[in-house]
């Protein structure tokens, strides 16, 4: 039977030190799960109290959920971490694609969006944030404006000034979580009566992004310079969100006429924008960098999208936008009442991770190590006897190529063989919405998650699933 | 004269060597803006090298925007930074109300939603990211699951369950950086078609957020308990959005019955939902804590979000919120693609920071000294000789309450007169969207904001406009 003593109840009306009581025992599990309570008169009587205290207190607990009770039996100790344990499996829908790689234990992984944890500087990183947290104070707590803190919107104007040649006013970048919480910001400033362009085969997050706003999305197909002028010129879509400094998947780099082409069809009017996603322009690893369409864009129709999802890791939520004036003028204006969703912490230290040149020094050798990864892989596929059925292309820049392969194979027998050989991998074709238009047998092989001891080995496991 | 050396150029072409020569001289300002370069034909006379070598060379910097030509006149180093320094004005649009605030120097605040800053546990904070730092290394920078990392969401409903007697599961909670980030969220998960009732008056960013998305409010009044059922009954909304533990900015606390009455409203369709907005239940003065809509809610009708915004500071972009079974089923199927948007970092710092019981400490402590703040404004209110022109409303939850004035002059003229004493403030009327309900001669006395040493002085400049 329950026992308590009163006396140190203090000021507390007699129900409420009782309702404490109870439920402490409930949490510390003195009072274990479906234990059944002392019935309301048999406990007040036990505890020389009134039944109306007692029941005032049940009643309590009853409504914050510690207990439970059955008519005509009583009251009973709720079990209060069921829920946690096994609503697991209802609930989470696991796909069957996801269950089979759970289930898989692979040796290698070219397909999912990794990045190489073995050369983070978690040194100077750790050593930034200190340096922030002691110098700062009081901002770090302050509400960041709009468009992100300051300090971070002039290190990224002088990186993409020393870096991509791009002359961008920190007074119109705009730093948000995310590239996909940008396209959102996007899809609200420049209305949900546009028609968007997405590039296919491509990323498929951001057709999916518009159409879960309800923004219409055409697929338009690539040729070996990037969006295809004429199958744009075919479609009713007026604006055009694009990768044309390395596209994925096909690793295409859009050459400067095709550039100053789809410029021009964007001078045609003033609805028509371009999107320029340039989330992995870092990684060239030969060949001169190409201007963005941003920096050669005279007449204020390039939306310019990159993030550090690549360069530090897919977990720093951190991506910004660079808006031509006018479009920077209506974001004041009309979406001015959202708060910026990075926390300030990050964005102070990461302008001073950039500042402090950690940040250059980081991309250089990530660069140096995604090359050596590159050609460890690309050697070990010269190396094999099955090179002759292979063709790499789109080897040099960003973090993936293809390798197109001569086989009688289908691509889902292809991902059949690689998957025996522990290889996670997939083929382009996957990619492609319009499946008429898709390319069979050639393999992504993305490799930014690939450690360096692990690349020759994958490599030769590919190759030897030619066989 | 311009003159390089030839001698460093290695395996550079000729003319990607002197464009990388000319670069460096204007970013190091040698060269400076709209100085005039030398013609094409006398730098390759002066440097002993082919004119189409300078004009390679020129045509790269022309189109990385490092110089401009003049038709019939030359070349010239662009003004690299002008945009940075040039932009500001045309560009952000400063409304009339920015423009006055900015200009002057207020002794108090009483308005913007800032937290102080005297007490932030910088000494916990900055050991809990050590920690983390070193010790998760690689998780850190894993790509987080969409609704966050597991070890922040079961802290989540650990608090839920000990603080606010909820029986949440983790895995029904979704993290997102800021709550207005989640209410993007909720739209593309309940649909565009839906009806949103909320509060008015209330906090505007609400309806904003809605309307910027396209979807339709109505704006419900009040009565002295809340959301008022029979104008709810009257509209046509399905979801509603309230925060029935402390109302902004009435300060209303929705008993248990109205609770139970909207609950029952939404039980009469399954197209009808509550999202019940707890933003600053931990601060609470006295009187017992009332169980959210969330708790009582046997029907899975009521989504509860909640933010760390009021508890840390506003910087700090995360909020969460947590879905009805249905719900959650659904966002996993349809919106999972999305990345979660807070940093893992963070995430994990603060998983641990409640963990290690640094978050209840902070709590305890704001609390204690919101209180304590709160007391001083009343104390020296109370000691006013204009105490009887005012009535006090409001005053035991959340950081702001009510002044009601008995005063012939307008709201205009009461702000009028507070701005000349220093104090920034605002009265209810301005939070109203059908004026025709609206109160006036009643201030907002929001101490979020209000620092210990300024309190007392602050309240008596309030009181002294009463004269």
């Amino acid at each position: 039977m329950l026992t308590y003593s009163f006396s140190q109840k203090g000021s507390l009306p007699m129900y409420d030190y009782l309702y404490r009581c109870i439920k402490n025992d409930i949490l510390s599990n003195n009072l274990k799960s479906n234990e059944k309570l002392p019935s309301k008169r048999t406990l007040a009587k036990n505890l020389n109290i009134s039944v109306i205290t007692v029941e005032n207190a049940y009643a309590q607990l009853l409504v914050e959920g510690y207990i439970y009770s059955i008519e005509k039996k009583g009251y009973y100790v709720s079990d209060i971490y069921k829920v946690n344990t096994d609503i697991i499996s209802p609930n989470n829908k696991i796909t069957e694609e996801k269950k089979e790689n759970l289930s898989i234990n692979y040796f290698a992984d070219f397909q999912t969006n990794t990045i190489s944890h073995e050369n983070f500087p978690f040194t100077s990183w750790s050593k930034t944030i200190r340096s922030i947290l002691s110098k700062k104070r009081e901002s770090l707590l302050n509400t960041s404006p709009i468009n992100g803190v300051s300090e971070l919107r002039n290190e990224i104007a002088r990186h993409l000034y020393h870096f991509r040649g791009m002359n961008i006013s920190p007074e119109h970048i705009i730093i948000g979580a995310g590239t996909e919480y940008l396209y959102g910001l996007l899809i609200q400033l420049l209305g949900r009566e546009n028609i968007f362009a997405v590039e296919d085969p491509g990323y498929s997050k951001i057709s999916k992004i518009y159409q879960s706003n309800l923004v219409k999305c055409r697929f338009i197909e690539l040729d070996k310079n990037g969006l295809s002028l004429s199958a744009l010129k075919k479609s009713d879509a007026n604006i055009i969100h694009i990768s044309p400094s390395h596209h994925f998947p096909t690793g295409i780099v859009t050459p400067v006429k095709r550039r100053q082409e789809l410029l021009k069809w964007a001078m045609i009017s003033n609805r028509r924008y371009i999107i320029e996603d340039d989330y992995d322009c870092e990684f060239r690893f030969s060949g001169k960098p190409i201007p963005t369409i941003k920096s050669i864009d005279t007449d204020e129709k390039v939306i310019y999208i990159n993030t550090f999802s690549k360069t530090l890791a897919p977990s720093f939520r951190i991506s910004y936008m660079a808006l031509p004036h006018r479009l920077m003028e209506k974001f004041n204006s009309e979406l001015g009442f959202y708060s910026c969703t990075v926390s300030a912490i990050e964005q102070y230290t990461l302008a001073e991770f950039i500042s402090s040149g950690f940040f250059e020094k980081h991309i250089n050798r990530m660069r140096t190590f995604y090359r050596g990864v590159r050609n460890q892989i690309i050697n070990e596929i010269k190396a094999s006897s099955n090179y002759k059925k292979v063709k790499i292309e789109e080897e040099n820049s960003g973090l993936h190529f293809l390798l197109n392969v001569k086989t009688k194979l289908t691509d889902k027998e292809l991902i059949e063989k690689t998957k025996k050989k522990g290889i996670k991998i997939s083929c382009l074709s996957k990619y492609y919405v319009k499946k008429e238009n898709c390319r069979q047998r050639t393999l992504i092989v993305n490799y930014s998650g690939i450690s360096k001891n692990k690349a020759s080995e994958a490599a030769k496991r590919l190759m030897d699933c030619l066989d």
